[in-house]
């Protein structure tokens, strides 16, 4: 069984993407740094990943500049970068495609433009003002289909309050 | 290290849709089915995957309802399921973001809405009539950064020319 990363002999951008973003973890770490989550200690708690996979997959999104640290080893924070900022709109994509088969009490979160007060539509469109918002200009609140009772680490409970996209979380521990 | 594929802990329609869609090859299996390629030697061909592991996805795929299969052992086809054909918009904005970073010669492909003979956008709407075409609707062609010397499988070689999406596509052997 193949359990490499890369596709060398596949001439596709798709290939390259999964090859910075396929592994196992890894687009679930990077969509919580867009939820503002940047601290280690409260993605391990958030995503149940051992130190070690969480250790691993982010110094892999480091090296390949998709995520900055900064501050020391204790405290570090990671940021995403230009470049991972850009993978929005397929992680949006995909959590609504997600959202379509697996949620059917309706979204577990939903998206509205901030300056419109108006959720966007299902391809990413404002309604009120027609553009597709960058993800820095959404905010996030719980909709029909979250369910509370699944997780009530610190990360989750903060999650639970409407939050920007990539503005820091306020982690309470 | 957790090889598992399911994120059970995880209340995301995130998780749940990269339980479906986030193993190795996995997504590459799926754009090959968007492309045309029907036939499990075509898709071996070009994706260089072992037969077990091919063989080992396609079952997942069928089994979550992605993919549809007709006909016998020898001859039969995989065909993408409603719900497989709602991922284009994920597909598509992964591409395009694979683009951006790994394709400084330009795009290996291009997408054109048919009808209005217009190339799409990065966002995926088409200039000229304003929607945003389902994958039916959209022609490829290979694109400035194509490098026709990195592959020469039948399934490569038929991709040269301009393609709709989703129609079978005529491999020569």
């Amino acid at each position: 069984m193949a359990l490499g990363t890369d596709y060398a002999r596949q001439d596709c951008s798709l290939a390259r993407a999964l090859e910075a973003i396929g592994e196992r973890w890894t687009l679930l770490i990077l969509r919580d740094c867009f939820f503002g989550v940047r601290r280690f200690t409260d993605l391990q708690d958030h995503l149940d990943i051992s130190k070690a996979v969480l250790t691993q997959r982010l110094s892999t999104l480091v090296d390949t500049g998709l995520l900055e640290k900064s501050g020391g080893h204790k405290h570090g924070e990671y940021t995403l970068t230009e470049d991972a900022i850009a993978l929005w709109p397929a992680m949006f994509a995909l959590i609504k495609w997600g959202e379509q088969r697996w949620s059917p009490r309706g979204p577990r979160r939903i998206f509205s433009h901030a300056v419109c007060e108006t959720d966007i539509a299902t391809s990413g469109q404002c309604p009120t003002c027609g553009t597709i918002p960058p993800p820095g200009e959404l905010q996030i609140r719980p909709g029909p289909g979250a369910d509370p009772s699944v997780r009530s680490d610190p990360v989750s409970v903060a999650l639970r309050s409407p939050r920007l996209l990539l503005q820091p979380l306020p982690v309470q521990r």
